[in-house]
């Protein structure tokens, strides 16, 4: 375990239907390495980070990221094995980078729909951040954050959309919206 | 001008009482750059970024910063004569990055605010806006958002707090919160 470099830990969530969930978390990261803490970013759902995004996250200092998802929207109900397995295998490697105390920061993105789309247990998420090594700060981001999880976390953001583009047909662009 | 790259930039606005503004502007910026995006941040109001943020951001290519303000809290009605000269540099620095087309991105970080304390007209504002080069994406956050902003704008993200830890009296952390 690295020398703790955050007295106390903590959760943080950044909800709700609108823009920047994922971006704030991403804002925080820069600024954390810029901090010379170090962090670990575990995307759910998603099919990933685009390769431009990569190439400059990759120059980045004590930053890592992994993605487990297939980067398309799950409706089915039931999900997908696929969907499951990779979930599960995203949520092993969760405990593992957590529990391990080596990095100050660790961002789940979408594990909140993760949680809602029952890929994932909501009491194995509350079990994990009940154990969790104490200097460790969690940011979970998503729609649809299981009422639990509200209560649990420190910090709750809920990102409202207000006004959306997509409304007057504006298509998401390569390098704005992903 | 640089050859653009987005057909039709936007106005973006992030605003409301909770966390992740900032942030949200930033991890818009990372992946934007990581994209071949220009993109050109200016920041009124607070005194800047700090070391540790400055040495990440200046990793990243195609980033440009500046900040205008003496990062501390503006109550005095009227403001400080030395913030609306600080705010009216900003200013006169937006208009000629946005003018130039030289960059896809801007971001004008806590200009909500300095138009809410009027250290900037608002309809100074609204005439950048309806005259930029048509491909330059906006991103205004901050606060207190005028409303004829929000009327102006294609997609406004209101991040609310649901939840916030300094209530429970916990103080800002280095590397998370600044």
């Amino acid at each position: 375990m690295v020398k703790p470099k955050l007295e106390k830990g903590l959760i943080q969530v950044y909800t709700g239907n609108g823009k920047g969930k994922t971006s704030a978390a991403f804002g925080l990261a820069l600024r954390a390495v810029g901090n010379g803490l170090k962090v670990f970013v575990i995307q759910f759902i998603k099919g990933g980070f685009d390769y431009g995004e990569l190439q400059v996250i990759k120059f980045l200092p004590n930053l890592e990221l992994r993605a487990f998802g297939r980067g398309k929207f799950i409706t089915q109900t039931p999900p997908d094995k696929e969907d499951v397995r990779l979930a599960r295998e995203g949520f092993e490697l969760t405990k593992k980078v957590i529990e391990s105390g080596d990095f100050d920061v660790v961002i789940l993105d979408e594990i909140n729909v993760a949680m809602h789309l029952k890929l994932i247990k909501v009491d194995e998420v509350l079990d994990l951040i009940r154990n969790k090594p104490k200097h460790v700060e969690l940011v979970l981001t998503g729609r649809n954050t299981p009422a639990e999880i509200v209560e649990i976390a420190d910090l709750v953001t809920e990102m409202k959309e207000i006004k959306h583009p997509y409304a007057l047909g504006v298509q998401p662009r390569k390098g704005i919206e992903y």
